[in-house]
């Protein structure tokens, strides 16, 4: 039998954990292939840098075209991330006939449908299990077993370095800056952090899970979202006395005829099983017409998890090349009928500063009632300063009106502040 | 295009599940397949039962052969449970040139190497990801998402019946049989559960796990397994006062060059994500040596649950009907050096009764101490009667080691019953 030749573009975290697996486990990749799995090349920034990786040095190459018109290799790893020249050495890759495992996520959530498109032409597979969660089957599960379900709703925890950063403001008191301070030294936040606190990172990955879960294209721009800079310690303690958790959900979910998608911190119930989840850990909850409740968690991030869902996928193609591979059609559900709503109904939670005066709470709740927005409840705390904190869960309303309320509270000088805004999923 | 055909052998729970989803997803199914799926057979004892589903009466047959026979079915879908006849019907498809997928445990865990040499013989597909966990997606994960791991560890709720039984117990106060009697009017145990409480139905999965994950294979009936008839309210109430929650856990694990492997009731720490799977859910957690932890977590029986994951088995097999279909490897690692161990050490939780009489426990504990057993924990309650309850939770232990232990402590005299052995995972 033909031995079976990948070639990796990028040598970082991801890259690495490839290597490492493909050499750690190569027994039992071999045995569960009937075959061998090689890889030919890799492609680095320096050939000549420090690695704490035994790589031949002959393997390793500067110039992507040294690997993508290699007549010897199968499958292209791309693992370098970004969208350009990601997006170029894929397509590239598929008119060498070569198959494609990407972890890319902004090359999927901004050019995933021409690159499935190219891939069916070209009739290669391209497979990126890897772009959102991380080890977490996320899109095999949806693209496979569940492709007889209409997915209803989906919610989750789809990045490591923010739910890394709010857990240890819940459990161990910190504030922000010092939680991002240790995340950073602990490798779970990047030098650069801005992508992951802004919400950006989920939106790529929601967009994409969007896409494979509904068959409907929404631009990681065109999805509402807000990061985890503003959240403070006192809403996370706030949310703990109401009995929640604050967690940076993805949401997309169709009600009735409308479909409603955002990226944002919420408050989920102290019981729910996504309240549990920790640290660096992801989970997506998926409600399905045939399945019901599903959950998947596990590690999102991470060089070798990562690196074991690109394998899963290498593998994948790798038992059907010689088999006369045939691009499967492009197999996404387009669900025309439904209205694009974006944010939705939801109930939020408001932290505002109040000045302390009788009647201010009458005075702002009935300028809540005059937008149509009644109240699940209420906290009021240490009476006697000039400004007191004054905490409100509204019932379900959509943000425009909460915003047109809000602004006329705080033109009548009742309110000095309205610290946080956030929603509250009563799962 | 032609049409995809199947056929339908059995017609209860699961097979009308199959059903309603064709029925009610075919919009779907048919664009994710670019083709037509149809059923074209379904196998019945009674054709003219009343049904609360509509079908058509010409659809209906008493003969499998019809089914078996029939050149125009590409797929075959085994759904009645029970070796025999589900396993001679599976063959003859096979023969037929047919592609099954199948729910039933009983028939892959006792014939499923057998069933996948036959299929790789005649070049078809065999699926069985319904036999487990229903609609979790537990066999696609371990085979395809996770293929390129070698898997260290596997524990799993994975009977729905004991759980909710189990759950009612810890949440509600009720005895057993209480519980029992509940499951049985909500449909969630059988009139006769005995296959479920005495953990054989646990074993069937836990053996098609292992040869799964683990390329192992274990008889059903080599697993050791305890049900949970003999645990009582009092085991719920004192795990609690220890800090867990008592579930039936199947158990697979790789320690060194050790194979452990069980099914018994388990005392897990109450923090543990595995300890808020409650009710009719089941969930798997998975520990890969690349992917790290993992679990999957939703509903494990029930028609449309289960129904749905058999549809996704069917709709990878209609995805390459057609492509010139190859039937795959059979791409099992099997694990050849290691040692199959069975039970293993283990923490154990045991209620005894005791003599009322000062220095029992001192006794009690130095016949342990002479076996090597050391206990993390003693509880002792209510004194003041002849016989006491004394509760124990020792270190890691071998089971022969603490059955000697125990039959001496029993010959003394002091102890009048030891009521529960309980395992204690502190995971």
């Amino acid at each position: 039998m033909n031995k079976i030749k990948i070639g990796i573009l990028g040598f970082g975290n991801i890259g690495t954990g490839v290597w490492n697996i493909i050499e750690e486990n190569s027994n039992k990749i071999n045995n569960y292939l009937s075959n061998t799995l090689e890889v030919q090349k890799i492609l680095v920034r320096d050939i000549y840098k420090n690695r704490n990786i035994s790589v031949p040095q002959k393997m390793l190459t500067t110039d992507p075209m040294e690997i993508i018109d290699d007549p010897e290799i199968d499958i292209i790893v791309e693992v370098l991330g970004g969208i350009h020249p990601a997006f170029e050495y894929i397509k590239q890759s598929f008119e060498k006939g070569k198959h494609v495992v990407t972890a890319n996520k902004a090359v999927i959530a901004t050019h995933g449908e021409i690159l499935r498109q190219l891939a069916q032409e070209h009739n290669v597979a391209l497979r990126y299990e890897a772009s959102v969660g991380g080890g977490i089957p996320i899109i095999n599960t949806l693209t496979q077993s569940l492709s007889a379900n209409k997915i209803e709703e989906l919610v989750g925890i789809i990045n490591g370095t923010t739910n890394y950063i709010l857990t240890q403001m819940s459990d161990f008191g910190m504030d922000f800056d010092e939680a991002l301070k240790l995340a950073q030294e602990k490798g779970y936040a990047e030098a650069d952090p801005t992508s992951d606190i802004q919400g950006e990172d989920v939106a790529f990955k929601l967009s994409i899970l969007i896409t494979t879960a509904f068959g409907i294209r929404i631009s990681p721009q065109d999805i509402p979202r807000e990061g985890i800079t503003k959240i403070s310690k006192k809403d996370i303690d706030y949310a703990s006395q109401l009995g929640y958790k604050i967690k940076l959900f993805a949401t997309a979910k169709r009600i009735d005829n409308n479909f409603e998608f955002h990226v944002h911190p919420t408050l989920v119930p102290i019981h729910h099983p996504l309240a549990s989840v920790n640290n660096e850990f992801n989970a997506l909850f998926i409600r399905g017409n045939a399945v019901g409740e599903l959950m998947l968690y596990g590690k999102g991030a991470g060089s070798m998890p990562t690196g074991s869902a690109v394998m899963g996928d290498i593998l994948e193609i790798s038992k059907i090349i010689g088999i006369n591979f045939k691009s499967a059609p492009l197999n996404i559900l387009s669900e025309n009928n439904l209205n694009i709503v974006g944010e939705g109904l939801s109930q939020y939670y408001l932290r505002t500063q109040v000045i302390d005066q009788p009647g201010v709470l009458g005075k702002i709740s009935s300028t809540f009632g005059k937008y149509g927005i009644s109240l699940e409840s209420v906290v009021q705390r240490s009476r006697g300063n000039d400004s007191v904190p004054l905490i409100f869960v509204t019932h379900e309303v959509e943000r425009h009106q909460l915003d047109k309320a809000l602004e006329e509270i705080k033109i009548s000088g009742l309110v000095n502040e309205v610290a946080s805004i956030l929603k509250v999923e009563n799962l």
